[in-house]
């Protein structure tokens, strides 16, 4: 929910957040604590590392609430939960600064609501809303909110340069609006997102909708790197959340933006048939590392750090030049950047007369504090060349700026539009 | 998995699975303990009722495994799980019967590992098999297979007949195979599918794939009954898995079939567009209980009998005579047939340009020993008069004859084809 060391911006609604306690050790104790609730459901009462890091909703089902006000916004540092909707909506042409203002007040309003475990203001199923299963609400802006409401935006708010790999479909990507609706259940996060376009509906029209899924609560151990649909672990070299490095990658520092963050969305295609083609030494030398425990080739385990000058018994770096690792880490450039991923899989049932047995793939979402000097200098290299590239299509894009945390009283991104 | 009151059919296989001991009350037990487990994740060994309810695989993750061979198939009288994928395929126009027998080892080897925990036979993913959580494999014919395999289709394996609220579309229609995917786990699923997809893929096409969701494991208290996206308790009349009440219903008694039974598939649109624009009283009207709590109008609680008998002050009946409850029961035709109902709900994202904020509705799933004599009256009765139509369409509609479990060494379906 926020970071350890937390740098102030100057304003008010954030400074008397900040006042109000070790909310940053707070809100990240809550994330621990949930997950530790997934260990202990059906008891009476579950353990939290203090009565203070407990959430206002904690009994043996429902799951734990994350807490929606905060200094950062919620669903980007906090655990990534099993089950996502990302819904981008587009703000319909009558709608002026006044309109998306009064929107974001409703949408604030409710999502605190839901994420809390209780009804919307206007919620026709009130009986859905009483197992918040650490739902997250995150909301983003694309540069048609941000002219609307006739505030400047970040120069790096505009759709990625295209790449040569992308094919992209017009279907996934922009957007006015994101939001981000992820819980450790699909009908609360179902329930939830129906219950934000309601209040949207007025001012929007959907754009595109992706819905993905991550393990379920208690399947695998907390904090364990995600599988993708290729069986590779995904997301191994993120920066650690909690930690002064995490807020350094992902935290924007000054600005009227101080405390949100980029989010950049790409929806990649999976080629399943074509990667079962590949044996378990094409596979390897594609990624750089081991499918079985993510271990770099040149040794160790999945936390070992590539030793990417090894070379093997004929002078070949054991970590192939064009490996995804290698091109993603930039270490042939003599360059590093570093992102946050939080990605979803997807997959969707075969379409009759598609020949496909599924449409596969991943909804990849980076966090960054710039997009332009973190996520483009890598998806550039990647672009260039990485063998991984075979089996893999970005068919979306878009990206979105995401306003910081807001207090209670206060809407999301207020501090960004006023 | 099984019914405490095993009705012995004369096959050798089947005799062998009863001398092995008290497969029925064991078999039940695991999926108990499965639940068990969901409230003490975590801890180094689980508690189970006794030692031999506890499964196979057994630790702090990956959760529980459900027992493949049995009496009856898994995935039917065991309880649903959170994440479910059906898939029906179309036999390829070479396949005789011996590639039927030959495709049926090939699913029920890879379906008997998987459910272990265990990687299928060809797997290029192993890493994706060691969280089985609970995970089932449901096999179910249509009347091609059986044609097919050159053997006699039980009469009531057909599709149903045609009703004045169905819209059917082809593509969510029919099929020769049938495959029940369910897991407490979307990855286990989505991994366990496309391996049984690849094992077919020799022998069928895809037909339809249908994907839907019920609450994560520890989300709700286990054995609750499933709200459905309308916010509507749903199942509640359902006869109790476990119980000789269960069996009578569920299981066929005598013929090839014999501890088998029939599934029907409907796929139910749901227009919650327009249910949002329905007061509480409307829905509760229209469904005869209420949102809240399930209870019938009546009075009482979500377990309480209805009184159809009962009036209001102003002489009307009610639970209103075209109430969705009233006319599933049959009380004013003098009829009363049960079926064992294991639906799914669904939703998708919206499309773009499709007006509506999502397509959602349930994978209605129903066993039942007889369709014919079980499912067509209710669904007869529903069709003529059921206030809930306004808001509910069928789009599609298929039956499968679900052969008996199997024991190790056999294949799904062997009693029924040899």
């Amino acid at each position: 929910m926020t970071s350890p060391a937390d740098r102030t911006p100057a304003r008010p609604g954030r400074r008397h957040l900040l006042r109000a306690g070790t909310l940053g050790a707070g809100a990240l104790g809550v994330g621990a604590a949930g997950v530790g609730l997934g260990r202990s459901l059906g008891a009476p009462s579950a353990p939290a590392d203090s009565a203070e890091e407990a959430s206002t909703h904690w009994a043996p089902y429902g799951g734990p609430t994350v807490p929606f006000h905060g200094v950062h916004q919620a669903g980007i540092e906090t655990p990534a939960p099993a089950s996502a909707t990302l819904l981008a909506l587009d703000l319909r042409e009558d709608v002026d600064r006044d309109g998306v203002l009064r929107m974001l007040r409703l949408l604030t309003d409710d999502a605190a609501r839901l994420t809390r475990g209780e009804p919307a203001l206007a919620d026709t199923e009130p009986e859905l809303s009483s197992e918040p299963a650490s739902l997250t609400i995150t909301a983003g802006f694309g540069p048609g909110l941000m002219s609307r409401a006739e505030r400047p935006a970040p120069d790096w708010l505009a759709p990625l340069p295209a790449f040569g790999i992308d094919e992209l479909e017009e279907q996934w990507s922009g957007g006015d609006l994101l939001l981000q609706v992820a819980a450790d259940d699909p009908l609360t996060v179902s329930h939830a997102a129906r219950m934000l376009l309601k209040d949207a509906r007025a001012f929007t029209t959907p754009r595109w909708g992706q819905t993905g899924f991550r393990r379920s609560p208690g399947v695998v151990r907390p904090g364990s790197t995600l599988r993708n649909l290729f069986g590779q672990l995904d997301g191994t070299a993120n920066p650690a959340p909690g930690s002064e490095h995490f807020a350094k990658v992902v935290w924007i520092e000054d600005g009227p933006f101080a405390g949100g963050t980029s989010m950049v969305v790409r929806r990649i295609r999976m080629d399943l048939d074509g990667w079962d083609e590949a044996d378990r030494g094409a596979r390897d030398a594609a990624t750089g590392t081991r499918q079985d425990d993510g271990a770099p080739l040149s040794g160790g385990d999945e936390s070992t750090p590539p030793d990417f000058e090894k070379v093997s018994a004929n002078g070949f770096p054991v970590i192939g030049e064009f490996s995804h690792m290698r091109r993603a880490r930039g270490v042939d450039d003599g360059e590093h950047q570093e992102i946050y991923r939080r990605p979803y899989n997807y997959e969707h049932a075969p379409a009759p007369g598609s020949g496909l047995l599924s449409e596969a793939g991943q909804v990849f979402v980076s966090f960054q504090a710039d997009p332009l000097t973190q996520f483009l200098p890598i998806q550039r290299r990647l672009d260039e060349l990485d063998l991984l590239n075979q089996w893999t299509t970005p068919i979306g894009s878009a990206v979105f700026a995401i306003p910081p945390g807001c207090a209670e009283g206060e809407f999301l991104g207020q501090s960004v539009l006023e």
